[in-house]
């Protein structure tokens, strides 16, 4: 080693580096990682669903069609036709579409157009934790919105914007995830998104509504998206202040990583000179294939709602059997997600340990609050487990309840 | 539409949106791509290089080999064996290596990690464009490394370092493309890379040497990494400054978004954060199919320097023939680009337009400084254009050049 000196490189990290901290998901899960033990903590797809074969196809199709164009830089905005049949769902300009590299990706985007250092940012108590961790490099404020069983409390939020607006602090944005939403389960009425588009427009709150889930329904009627609803009361696809967000992860395949934004002019604009700092594009091939797939999707989503519908159905009747009085849960009428409130005084994160003695594992709810709060709460995904590793995961979660119980 | 009020979308936007802009580039290219234009003025690899077919291969193979987990989420830091693959060229362990979508994303990354606001960043005057953008979002101040014939004047830089410490300004990193260099095609000479490490050593600033062209030398002895160069000075890969950003996109093929950064413990653990927060991990399926089509790396690489030796020397051959006395080229040893210098007086983007009139394009130089400046000066590449496309832009541009002088 040379005497030279080298830069203490810990000491040029920016101050927005010091604040990011690995996902506490990602670290709960090599925990639970271990061999033999039954984990509902991850937020897994059902990779046996997957149309392999129909992926397979659409490679050599799209390398068929496209050549080497496949494989060469393209646009910012994203492949022409993936864009158009995106924007056909909400009878949109493909122009108001910007295709993004996973969800993920889109609300790190927005973040970074949106969020000036100290911006108030309400999110839902719990919220996906993937959105804290996308907003959190720019530095915001957050306000949580009280929840109750019915997902965000409106009335709650009126009141919260005007306690914020004597404060001075005018939120700049709203995310909220309205549909079977990460980690509760929990559907926004009707009635509370009609009010809560109101509420936004009215306080100038830009709304960014997370979508990957909505079309996993089992139960129940669809409902307007927030984004529809912004467009209604807009009456202007370029002055809507909803943003949407939306993704082929959970209705296809995550790992192709194909994504959307959908968002007024003004947006958008700013979005592709985001992107192209971000990555350029995302790949070709991958759009290319996607767009390939589409004629599957409605087939796909079929399997996948009647297949999460009987594992949910299943996880609640096991629920109902083994977990003690006092023990509460949602019953989600779609998606992947549960939520599991234990009585008060109990930390799932302190019992983790004792479901993983008796091999099962979930997520305590704890890192879903922006603020904190939630120890006596936890997350657990019915989509990517069997029949039998529901009942036997049930009665093992519901033995470690009782005995925290006695 | 409803008298509702809506937020003014665009006093939403963060304070670095404000600072966005659209690519100067991306705007100049959309001038340039009228048809029958010759247009040197992309950055694209040759097209009909690519192979076709093994990437057909290389995508039925990772299915057939890794079923859904090919479609599946994956981990944020990248497929093990391209990791493995990766840190093998330098000696270095996997854990050293992120895989990110496309080295801008790279660069996004280590941006958000490293830059805070009014930060020193060093940069080359010209220096890639692309870097500008990814860093922009963070709000650098960028401070220009002169340059010759021979890249980064680093007596110059020695001189700057002096003149920043005593303005109290410490540069935070300096970023360079040490091998023939996008804008110009110069390659930074042994003797100044040691030097160029060492001095940003003692200084204590963070070196990110970007090198998506090194593997695409056709002419001269390879000279080793500031990288490599970094690791010597420290005897320790995690106490290395000099941080690595390379890329699978010119030596293979861009639209699959495969690239690498290699860093010290420190810069490695935060890219994974900020990656997790960005797009959570790299497109799954690619990741595995660049890892089979590394086999063929060797041959396609040295396909790609044979074809773009043959274009930079009949390109150079025809600017020799055609090109007025005063206006001076770079005579690149590998890569994609070279860089004309006109006549102080000239104005590269004010004749543009009669050059598109006379049917050949290429890219104004300015853009490339961060600081401005450069006006009698353009780019080209080489990599993507016939032998009859070449000739004929060098004669036009020839008669350009000419009447512009008359």
């Amino acid at each position: 080693m040379s005497d030279t000196p080298r830069p203490e490189l810990e000491s040029l990290l920016s101050r927005r580096a010091r604040t990011m901290t690995a996902s506490a998901i990602r670290e709960i899960l090599k925990i639970t990682q271990q061999p033999d033990v039954i984990s509902f903590a991850g937020g897994l797809p059902a990779p046996e669903l997957f149309p392999l074969g129909a992926v397979k196809q659409a490679a050599e199709t799209a390398l068929n069609k496209y050549g080497p164009a496949a494989l060469q830089y393209s646009t910012t905005e994203g492949h022409p036709p993936l864009r158009e049949w995106i924007a056909g769902r909400h009878g949109i300009p493909a122009q108001n579409v910007q295709i993004v590299t996973g969800s993920q990706q889109g609300l790190d985007l927005l973040g970074k157009i949106l969020i000036d250092e100290g911006d108030t940012v309400l999110v839902e108590a719990p919220t996906y934790l993937g959105a804290l961790q996308s907003f959190q490099p720019y530095l915001p404020s957050y306000a949580e919105m009280p929840t109750d069983e019915g997902g965000i409390d409106v009335d709650a939020l009126d009141t919260l914007l005007g306690d914020l607006a004597r404060q001075g602090r005018k939120p700049k944005l709203l995310y909220a995830i309205p549909n079977f939403q990460n980690p509760t389960g929990r559907t926004l009425s009707l009635e509370r998104r009609r009010r809560l588009v109101e509420l936004t427009a009215q306080h100038g709150v830009l709304v960014i509504e997370d979508d990957p889930y909505g079309e996993l329904r089992f139960e129940g009627e669809a409902l307007p998206s927030l984004y529809e609803l912004g467009l209604q009361l807009a009456g202007d696809v370029n002055r809507n202040h909803v943003v949407y967000c939306s993704s082929f992860s959970k209705t296809l395949v995550p790992g192709l990583r194909d994504a959307w934004i959908e968002a007024a002019a003004p947006i958008i604009g700013k979005l592709i000179q985001a992107k192209q700092g971000a990555d350029l594009h995302t790949p070709t091939l991958n759009q290319m294939m996607m767009t390939e797939l589409l004629p599957l999707l409605p087939a796909q989503i079929e399997t996948v709602r009647v297949a999460y519908q009987a594992r949910c159905t299943h996880m609640l009747g096991q629920m109902g059997e083994h977990f003690p009085a006092g023990v509460d849960y949602t019953r989600p009428q779609g998606g992947m997600f549960l939520w599991v409130t234990l009585p008060e005084g109990l930390d799932t994160a302190a019992l983790l340990p004792r479901a993983v003695e008796r091999k099962v594992a979930y997520v305590p709810g704890q890192p879903f609050f922006a603020r904190g709060g939630g120890l006596n709460t936890l997350r657990m995904s019915y989509s990517n487990a069997t029949p039998e590793q529901i009942t036997a995961g049930m009665r093992a979660l519901g033995e470690t309840f009782r005995e925290a119980l006695a």
